[in-house]
């Protein structure tokens, strides 16, 4: 018997294979899903089901290329916006042998009308369920998002509460295997650990303590939650079903004048932050390869061809398997090497990191100047440096318009890493006086400590 | 945060490397245990801690080893037969803190006089333990032998009754984590499954299922046991402390004439029951690479040299995993080749498989013949054919004597693998007239149906 949790990072995904007798079932398997098909042959197992909790929004779903590579038979829960045409569907009560194991459906809407949450049985040992895949109605240390029917916002929340009481009626014995941990954009509130039980949850998540429906729909939807707009694409396509990844996950290797020449809609540095500060590419904006997932939908659109800049091949690899995962295939080729080009008199740009005392000063004495705070609503509410604006990172996506070319513009966030990012992407759209306050709100609150 | 099972695979051995906040701990480590540092620095940690449930009797432990990796400090439970050299003894209530974890220790004698159980506390979200390292006292569907003091058999069983009231109290949402999974020789009755909860166990383990002391001891004092005489060796390192594994883990490869000429006191033919009968190296036994766990501890005495015989150089080094757990370090060498080498002309000794048409048939009529069944006693008594004779696989290590060379045996077990080993140490002991029974008791019972 097995039951092996497949983590794709950057994502914080999480996609089970649990298998017996010979037969396998893997839920939420993401869109480079051979890894399923070798790891369930290497225990002697041969895939036959594919469970999905709901229509993700936030990665293409690797059911429908897993069923082709398979054969095995797609479940995915009533209610969806559109058909799902790659899924059959299931019904509360449903349930699927897979050797000695039971699963078992669960209707769990409230994140997504056609939420589905599967309680996992031995028949062996056939009292109560041992485990339950609770997709994202049940995280450890929160409980999932209910912003995605703007219209009907206390409804859904209403009904996550309801399947919420649903989990927990499996009992305190169940061990929950959620669809994200810490760092998913489906949930801030996630702990840090990736194992537990109802039991645990029920007397420890924050959310589970509210035990009046109202006062939990009040607390759901007062909530601020961000829809980077690539999540339309991910519904989209996994009610449609996606296509199959590129068989091969590298991206070609580009030499300078090929990069110069390829005219990509996006020239990305993947490489770090701060080397992305101390010279890169004209035109070029920063998307620090681990931060990818999170960030590349509030900037790239659908189609768009993208050109990328790294330190090494392994993190041009590494990019291309984020960028597919959420559905941005049109990768033109990579480049590595920026030291040599610089070295060959190639022209860098440059986004100066400045420290504390800087920003002090400047706070007291600049004019022509403004200390751009991309932080999310959540942590700005919590604590902000006076004089300076908000607008959160994404949302540079559209409002960079706002702002004005000759001005001069400190980016500022938690740390430092999302403000390369939004100093990269002003940069990119030909703003010239960009600097990016390093240690950021942790140095600011270091310094008055 | 994580937490890792590193499996054993022959041993069926379970133990966890868990960490947080750049600290990890190490609980019940095996010997060759780089595999812990390399996981552990891979995620940004340094292990600090390493954590014996008890003493094991079935493989050598690693936290000595471990220990003088890394610094760590091993903690061992109180009351060992002998002072457990290497560690630092813990009592009933000690915490330690891993970053944000904390690790509690539960005194929970029973299998053994020290063993310990660890349960774990996310102290982010406090209320209750998430886990419990339960070592031998609480498996997933089965408790800890208590045969280990043969004149204390009651006071002991009674004591890990206890003991699995105290794991019991820790509430139903705890994971449990126990040292073995099914397969080892620490429990016969253990799940198939390998993850579960105390309150899944509180209501579905049949041990928990006794809710009277007496006659919980009443059961465990009427179990069989068998404890093969390697054992005793690893009790005496286990306190003593092992020495490093060898560097390098692939045996030396041996020539045909070397392997003849290395006067090894055992030639072990490593390959798959069915090649080793169809032809195999005169004077050589049978013990297939992956039953080496289980049995070899049977045949072999410390300090003996050992020749193996195998298909391949990777069967070799999985081969040398397995010795090297167990503190069977003397392996001169491995040879690969016996069809090239019968191709050379080179003798070969053949072990025929019969079937269940030529067992009837000799039960009928065949004389000076012995039918020897060589299952453990709990399967021996739950069938058996009629006519045959009874010793357990193991004990062949010393019974073979009451045999007589001159007479005819064919050995069987439930499938014929065990089967294999005993015939092969028969042969290797001069035993001319000897057969396997090829399906064995599964072919007799299908044969019935």
């Amino acid at each position: 018997m097995l039951l092996e949790k497949i983590k794709t990072p950057g994502l914080s995904h999480l996609s089970y294979l649990v298998g017996s007798g010979g037969q396998a079932a893997v839920i939420d398997p993401r869109r480079d899903c051979a890894i399923y098909v070798e790891k369930a042959r290497a225990a002697g197992l041969e895939i036959t089901h594919i469970f999905e909790t709901h229509r993700n929004e936030d990665l293409v779903s690797g059911a429908p290329m897993l069923a082709a590579m398979t054969g095995a038979t797609v479940l995915h829960g009533p209610n969806p916006e559109q058909p799902v045409v790659y899924a059959e569907t299931v019904r509360n009560g449903d349930c699927f042998s897979i050797g000695q194991l039971e699963i078992r459906v669960l209707e769990t809407p409230g994140h997504t009308d056609d939420h589905i949450a599967y309680a996992l049985f031995d028949t062996a040992y056939p009292d109560r369920a041992v485990g339950v895949f609770t997709g994202d109605a049940l995280f450890v240390g929160d409980v999932g998002r209910t912003d995605f029917y703007p219209e009907r916002r206390r409804e859904v929340a209403g009904l996550l509460y309801d399947s919420l009481q649903d989990i927990l009626a499996l009992g305190d014995q169940a061990i929950i295997y959620p669809a994200h941990g810490a760092g998913s954009v489906c949930g801030s509130g996630m702990a840090e650990r990736e194992f537990s039980t109802v039991g645990h949850e029920r007397i420890n998540n924050p959310r589970l303590q509210i035990t009046d429906r109202e006062t939990f729909i009040d607390l759901k939807t007062s909530e601020n939650h961000y829809q980077p707009p690539y999540f339309r694409l991910m519904e989209h396509l996994n009610m449609e079903g996606g296509e199959a990844p590129p068989v091969v996950m590298r991206p070609r290797n580009l030499s300078l004048k090929q990069l110069n020449d390829c005219d990509a809609d996006h020239l990305i540095d993947i490489r770090e932050p701060m080397a992305y500060a101390s010279g890169h590419l004209p035109g070029s904006m920063s998307l620090p390869v681990n931060m990818l997932p999170a960030f590349a939908g509030w900037f790239i659109e659908e189609g768009q061809s993208l050109a990328l800049v790294a330190s090494n091949e392994e993190q041009l690899a590494t990019a291309m398997e984020h960028l597919v995962r959420i559905a941005f295939d049109n990768v033109i080729g990579g480049y590595v090497g920026v030291v040599p080009a610089a070295a060959k008199g190639e022209k860098m740009q440059q986004t100066p990191m400045i420290d504390t005392t800087e920003v002090e000063s400047r706070l007291n004495n600049a004019q022509n100047w403004t200390l751009l705070d991309v932080r999310d609503i959540d942590e700005r509410n919590t604590n902000a440096i006076e004089g300076s604006q908000h607008i959160y990172v994404g949302h540079l996506n559209e409002r960079w318009r706002e702002l004005n070319p000759s001005r001069h513009y400190t980016l500022m966030c938690a740390s430092g890493a999302r403000a390369t990012i939004a100093a990269g992407w002003l940069a990119s759209r030909g703003f010239d006086h960009i600097d990016i306050y390093l240690g950021s709100m942790g140095a600011w609150q270091a310094m008055l400590e």
